[in-house]
């Protein structure tokens, strides 16, 4: 399906073997999987500089018990309904929730819903978290 | 339950401007939250670097028609058990699978994780993003 | 010159708590600089991302053994005359240089004259690192 | 002198495609450099986590009507003798002043160091910005 591409690249010894080092420690099977990983996580970067159509996550951390919270957090994820597309909760103890949100969408808007959500009083610590819709990538 | 208490700060007027500025585009009701999140987003960072126990998720965007790959990346969690929580499945598209893994546990544990995952041939792009077990920031 | 404000915030106590002992640890003398550094370091972020008039410093590690790679950088940098404001040189050891180029302008001019600098062959690393005019956060 | 090695690399035909046209965009000459440069910039993240042997400059926006600022910034720079190699100062404009000290050394002590200075009341921004020896890099 995917038409893949050989071509050759010439490097300094030494950055390879550095490259190959750290590469295995992270678990990589082979130096190419690694070098096409290098390049696609400098590819999601631009996607979202770029403002393209990207995916991600946001992150967020609040206090349940805190009134109207969890309420405000879904209505607002409701009337998101184009860039949300699940949203997962973890009960991390007696007080604090995890809530994370799949989101899609151009990359200022998907912004705008993580700043309207961390915004919310309540929530403790929020992020987007970037990656990309793979459309570009393959 | 937790107990507030009430300080006062001395800053530039024209700091204190702009900061008010930003924070209402982004949606923070009033000065104090969006100054209490500033702080709070500095300290997950640090926990981060100090190898704190710290709670965050992994991002994982890979092709399920790959052989043998969602095996491994099952295989991979169930040896973490107590570095994972729960994960969350998301179709892309025709090709391409978008997957949360909710995670938990020391800064480097943690890590160690993302990195055999997101090393895995096929996975196209991954990415740990931070947060907090919240049991500090409250 | 400056005026001063002062203004009161409400907090958790336990948050003070862990960001009043991250404060000293990295230094600082008292709770409010440290505050006001963390909004700041928040508005510096902001300013980027707009697109406002910001400064900077593009670094970058290169061999200055390299053919013709010292002429290149230096006309590149002449040709920037407006936002290149000055270069300050370092010798690593026998083959590596470091040269630091202080720039003030437009965010996306900023970038640009940093991505045609780090994309000379010859140029091992470089980064642009986002600072301010501080005209917005006084 | 340096031994340069030539090996080839499969990729999906698309995602050259797409990483190509964006390292023409940022000025590349040729796709190998590019590569180079993203397995570079990896490998530079990875010795400033790991704590290695590292090199990098800060930047410090202040103010210089600010009483014994000036004073105190160059005691710190001084009693850092092994980690700061050089200081370049810029007159931003009537108040505001932008430093950057190029320093060597531990990840770790040149983070220390940049945290004191950062935390000294009357700066307004500083950030440490990472890049390499070149050491291992080569």
């Amino acid at each position: 399906m995917t038409k893949l591409v050989r071509f050759s690249v010439s490097m300094e010894e030494k950055l390879v073997a550095t490259f190959d080092r750290l590469a295995r420690k992270r678990g990589y099977a082979n130096r190419s999987e690694a070098i096409r990983d290098a390049l696609r996580a400098q590819l999601v970067r631009q996607e979202w500089k770029e403002g393209e159509e990207v995916a991600g996550v946001i992150t967020l951390l609040y206090e349940h018990g805190r009134a109207g919270l969890s309420k405000r957090l879904t209505e607002i994820q409701h009337h998101a309904l184009r860039q949300v597309i699940s949203t997962t909760h973890i009960h991390l103890d007696h007080e604090n929730c995890l809530e994370f949100v799949a989101v899609k969408g151009r990359a200022e808007r998907v912004q705008k819903l993580a700043d309207s959500l961390i915004s919310l009083k309540g929530v403790k610590h929020g992020e987007l978290a970037a990656t990309s819709t793979g459309k570009r990538l393959l």
